[in-house]
């Protein structure tokens, strides 16, 4: 199953030139043709070159026929030069085969081309912190991406953490659940967020959303949550989910205050489901998710599936 | 010169005691009657007390009488409880007399009320922080403080740094400036970012916004400011000016990306004129600013000046 992966940097500059350099030979080792951006190496200040470089890239990934378009990495840039993407040029590309694949801060151009064209792209791995990481990446992000590349992929599952249990208490969360063809969409919270009352936040109604985020308190955590509460948009869903939120430190001052204080709030304050544990986010272990797809979901007990595709 | 000064907690819970007592003894010392709200030093996991709580702290504030209502801290809270706020029985108080003083998440209340209401509020000192520093507190700080208690104060005057006259390689910031009958309006980025969408945010036309913040990575700064660029407030303004942004920390991949990147930027992107160096935000020097106020803002050579009241 050779593909043709075309590695690009639309949002911060590439540091770890190790570790990007691992990724590639770990993608020709799994058989695939590996074509890198002329600028995905470029550094302009913090970013993987100036704002025409990387709307070039952009636009270079794109043309460029492969199969996959991957990021280099995430970090920041990509807000910033969302009033010149070509967004139909990239959802002609997508028409034509070509997946976009990324997180984090590709987050802004995977909802402002949701917004803007409504084509899907996949919430997944970035190739240096994915697929360069020292030894061996993660077998399950492995495996999702195989999916992925094979169309064959059909969904993901997981079990529920004791978190949602919690749920129990308020009556809620205890039912088993079925949401069918609903939109899934979302990513990290911090871009989500920061997108509420621009163009470039798709309007869903009925949807999916999942969340993850790196390096933010609950308290920043209930914050964000909190303008996309009083903005409108969760009204507007039908399930909330949890992923991954990680690397964040609990103060003296939180005095019981914690992630899980965040999850229950929400929980009372929204009609939607709202779910954890599911596995993406920056974690090495992370599935692969279609953003802007339709999904069903479906909770048995303490475990819950994301489907798509046939099973779908 | 004694007023009757009402302290209440709308946010987080006051942990360091010693400052609020110290705070407390200060504005005694000054000729004050202190008032303390019963719920002052109540504590619910990070706040001061829970939501109800804090919202009923508000509402003996704006029952009081007093001459001001003077937050103990900021930290985080009130965004969860705008919906609960009785603002028009806030803006009553305000027109009897009562001024609220207040900075940080303070912003969220001061935003909201003036969105619901119109109705002013000050940007200034917190309790703890300001008046119950050890030592003696910022004489720039309790001269405008005494300004607002006299209602003779007529605005403030700073000189720009040379961080402005970068400006002048853009054509910008050189040409003297004199913008009348503007609206003053802004205080923390982070607050007013995370209001964008919200019923919170008040929509101010030909307005003088300002903005400070601390613990916020020019890249964060960016992001907010560009939140608040494609939501399209920025080009209702006239001028944007940035107070102190505090505490932050520049890293080796930052490669040159620093705050006057920020504002150098966003001086492209805008029509409006974009001064810094207010001495205003998360630093003991500060000056209070009449947030909601129609104000006249003056620039001479590398002077100043925001004015209100007589001289306005």
């Amino acid at each position: 199953m050779k593909k043709h992966i075309y590695i690009y940097s639309p949002s911060s500059a590439v540091r770890d030139k190790a570790s990007f350099k691992r990724g590639i030979a770990r993608l020709k080792a799994m058989g695939h043709e590996v074509e890198v951006d002329e600028a995905a190496l470029s550094s302009h200040q913090r970013f993987a070159g100036d704002d025409a470089t990387r709307l070039a890239a952009i636009a270079r990934a794109a043309a460029s026929g492969a199969d996959v378009a991957l990021i280099s990495r995430g970090g920041y840039g990509l807000t910033r030069i969302l009033p010149g993407i070509d967004y139909k040029t990239v959802a002609k590309a997508i028409d034509k085969g070509t997946q976009f694949v990324g997180l984090s801060d590709f987050t802004a151009f995977q909802m402002a081309l949701m917004a803007k064209t409504g084509a899907s792209t996949w919430a997944g791995p970035a190739l240096g912190e994915d697929f360069g990481v020292e030894g061996e990446p993660d077998d399950i992000m492995q495996a999702c991406f195989d999916d992925m590349l094979s169309g064959q992929g059909e969904g993901t599952g997981w079990q529920l953490p004791k978190l949602s249990v919690t749920g129990l208490e308020q009556g809620r969360g205890q039912a088993d659940l079925k949401i069918n063809k609903a939109t899934l969409w979302g990513g990290n919270l911090c871009l989500l967020a920061s997108l509420v009352g621009t163009p470039y936040l798709p309007k869903v109604k009925g949807g999916v959303l999942f969340i993850e985020d790196v390096n933010e308190h609950p308290y920043r955590v209930e914050r964000m949550l909190t303008q996309l509460l009083h903005a409108g948009v969760l009204a507007q869903q039908k399930a909330i989910v949890f992923a991954q939120f990680s690397n964040y430190k609990l103060v003296p001052h939180d005095k019981g205050f914690k992630l899980a204080s965040v999850v229950q709030r929400l929980q009372s304050k929204v009609k939607a489901r709202v779910l954890t544990g599911l596995p993406f986010g920056h974690v090495p272990t992370k599935v692969l998710l279609p953003v802007g797809a339709s999904v069903s979901l479906l909770v048995e007990g303490r475990d819950a599936f994301l489907l798509w595709g046939h099973a779908h």
